[in-house]
């Protein structure tokens, strides 16, 4: 078949890039994978020839070009369907994707104020207004999806929802917002995945500074 | 079947409620109803008792509760394949998710200066920093899908990514928003199909006022 390539940006601090590439990664479907660094502040022009947004993710794949982190996914979801990126129970696969979406067009108190950074040192930060609003919806949603589940993941085995909030996993850790004991549980989890600890490997290994993404 | 039943707000301003709407209505897909107006300033309550996040659309199906456009989209066409809301050939359908999901997560400029509102007059605006690059933007996604597919629609029949769109028609007709000669033609075959002629009508009949959306 022909190479799926992924472009993303830096690891420590692109949390759409992390998106897609978790879960083709934790779905075990081989790519290769382009980093293009942020380049600050100018803004890197290589994102304008890898995707018509100028932003990352983009997956190429031969000549077709696919943007946005969510769309992505889903076009691999169809590439393979045997690797079940989406829960296969249909009640259960509208409910991931109302809660991946809720993700895309949403949250943005929590995404302003708290920018995924892999190696941030857990501290505490003063929170906006909306942060504390954004932190129960989502506390809520992982909860329900584990109880009605049975865990670890969202729905059971690791699916495209996890990889969409995987970002704010990070984001409720390094900023020590307050969670209860099932979203910790859901959190371990996340940050037990295989996938993760790779990611997250390579973003300790970076050295690049993006000061605003420094809170 | 059971069925299915969709939970809008006024038609007259709900951009998000009208895209589920269009998008069955135009493939022929039956479903019940439900208007909840909005009653500002205070926020209708039974918003939440339709949906988890309390805003609207909200598809119900027996049990099962399904919010976020998109992710109502997207079930019903896995319901009724047959029906082809999404483009049948692989890459279009990724392009059209691609920019379904720019619009569901973007926009942001044009979307808060430009409220949806079917009833209003044509008449410019003074246009707040960052709309003229979402018109842009969004001129050019159309513009390049029209060519490829040959039009009329983005991807020749009416797909979902038209229904994603949808509101961006009409603000851009009604706020007289500066627009090339292909963007008049793509929003001639919106405005003249027969689903887009339905809701119209009804949000017409509408005596609702919102304020904040009388920009
Ligand atoms: N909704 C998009 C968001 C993509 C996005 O905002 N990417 C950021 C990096 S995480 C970016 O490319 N920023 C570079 C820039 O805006 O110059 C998606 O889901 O992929
Ligand atoms: N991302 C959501 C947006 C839904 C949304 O914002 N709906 C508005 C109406 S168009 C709403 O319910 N607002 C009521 C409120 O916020 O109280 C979707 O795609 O469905």
């Amino acid at each position: 078949m022909t190479q799926l390539t992924l472009y993303i940006g830096n690891k420590n601090y692109s949390s759409w890039s992390f998106r897609p590439w978790i879960a083709l990664t934790a779905a075990g479907i081989p790519f290769e994978e382009v980093l293009i660094p942020f380049d600050f502040p100018a803004g890197n022009p290589r994102f304008f020839e890898v995707s018509p947004t100028g932003r990352v993710p983009a997956l190429h794949h031969g000549p077709l070009r696919v943007w946005e982190s969510l769309a992505i996914i889903e076009y691999v979801a169809e590439l393979f369907p045997e690797r079940h990126l989406w829960p296969e129970n249909a009640a259960s696969r509208a409910i991931a994707r109302s809660i991946s979406m809720e993700m895309l067009s949403g949250f943005r108190a929590l995404r302003g104020a708290c920018p995924m950074n892999m190696r941030r040192e857990k501290r505490k930060i003063v929170l906006p207004e909306g942060v504390t609003d954004d932190v129960a919806r989502i506390s809520t949603i992982w909860r329900e999806c584990c109880e009605m589940s049975g865990g670890p993941f969202l729905f059971g085995r690791f699916s495209a929802a996890d990889a969409m909030f995987a970002p704010v996993v990070n984001r409720f850790d390094v900023y020590d917002l307050p969670v209860d004991r099932d979203a910790l549980t859901y959190m371990d989890a996340m940050k037990s995945h295989p996938a993760w600890i790779r990611w997250r490997e390579a973003a300790l290994a970076e050295t690049w500074i993006v000061p605003e993404d420094e809170a």
